[in-house]
């Protein structure tokens, strides 16, 4: 009798144990996809593709590719902070192209130069940099890839004027941008502006050392930022004085 | 003996089901946690918080509020069909306001509108709607909204223009965008759009149908979008065109 029932218990365990296993098959199999998903994203976002291949970034080079081309133009390359630069309006300058895309890195904008170096624009500011760094390149492979940009702009339009303007300083600690905010990465971008200010004074480029005008303790002013990258309304009225002299010359 | 090694393996047993209901209990808890997220985060995209809780929307917001206020503006009020919009560079007029937010939804805009209503524009181009309706809101709360948006344009600002533009329709089926495409609702656009050409002949507002300019056998022409919703630099060029004569004369 009681062997019977120690079989009937090691039925009920073994039917439960296959259950449990086969829910804990589906829970793995469930987490290797969401891993391996996590993986390819994070190559996908790393400066090998270089975004080019994001819905967003083609819808928007896709636009710059079409719009009309002027010669006589000002181009304001970079990221997001250009792209929410609403340079027209707060120039009062018809001239102005805006040819920003948030999140793009370098090797992203040297991909793009076509639109812009089709009809070589009067001037370019070049604003870049800091997503490269927030995604993990070493200052060095950000070095090589601005001196590769330059080169290109240099070599296809020798007659634009080049303005390269520093990398902007970010805050020491950020709760939603946390990977592009760290004591380390404004050190990095005070090696990178300085090495840049010594390349465009070597290469008859202007740099516009910005950088200083926007921090306080030795990071971004937290009055000019909302979550330590992107710039608040007055740090763009500021951003605009700096460039003025630069843009209506 | 035998009775022996059937405790030994019950024993056996009972230990793997311990730790294959330890594992379960575990995935139990991740995913109870995830769904918490999501719902929570549905409720956050939903209507009632209007986005004005993102970052994102903080940031685009802070910068119209500090923006100087000029008399004499033509502003075009809307999502991120507006925001892309390249306005100034495409209408070549320097009065010209981009009050873009991508993802705005029509309560999030009522809730920015002081920085606008500030300096009462001679014009006010709105394009909004696909949001609240890729989101799940109604048609008809999607046009008690935007009623209710009129309303309080008219109301602060009776001396500005308004224009507003019919929702573009989208594609029948997106991979990237799916919620926002679908016959469904192609069919709600056209309803809502009826209902605000109606509005408008009523309420002395200038109703631009453009709808079936983009239209191709029912839905968005895939040759003016990328991902079934946003438009291509044709698409711009085209509604360019379209609204000349309003913002010009």
């Amino acid at each position: 009798m009681e062997n019977t029932i120690v079989i009937l218990r090691l039925k009920h365990l073994k039917f439960l144990l296959i259950a449990s296993l086969s829910l804990n098959l589906f829970a793995a199999i469930f987490f290797a996809k969401k891993l391996y998903v996590k993986y390819n994203a994070s190559i996908e976002t790393i400066e090998k593709k270089s975004d080019t291949t994001t819905t967003y970034w083609l819808k928007r080079n896709q636009l710059f590719e079409v719009l009309p081309k002027d010669k006589n133009t000002i181009v304001f390359l970079g990221n997001s902070l250009t792209q929410h630069f609403e340079l027209a309006e707060l120039f009062k300058n018809l001239n102005i192209r805006n040819r920003g895309i948030n999140g793009d890195v370098i090797p992203a904008v040297i991909k793009r130069l076509s639109p812009i170096t089709e009809s070589c624009p009067k001037k370019i500011f070049i604003e870049i940099g800091i997503n490269d760094l927030g995604r993990g390149a070493p200052k060095d492979t950000v070095i090589k890839n601005y001196e590769k940009l330059l080169e290109r702009l240099q070599t296809e339009c020798g007659s634009t004027r080049l303005f390269v303007q520093s990398i902007f300083p970010v805050a020491n600690k950020s709760k939603t941008m946390a990977e592009y905010c760290s004591p380390k990465l404004n050190a990095d971008i005070k090696f990178i502006n300085q090495h840049l200010k010594e390349y465009s004074s070597l290469h008859d480029i202007t740099f516009l050392d910005f950088h200083d005008s926007f921090v306080t303790d030795g990071e971004l002013n937290p009055k000019f930022s909302v979550d330590g990258v992107h710039l608040t309304g007055e740090a763009y009225l500021l951003w605009t004085e700096l460039l003025k002299p630069y843009v209506n010359d």
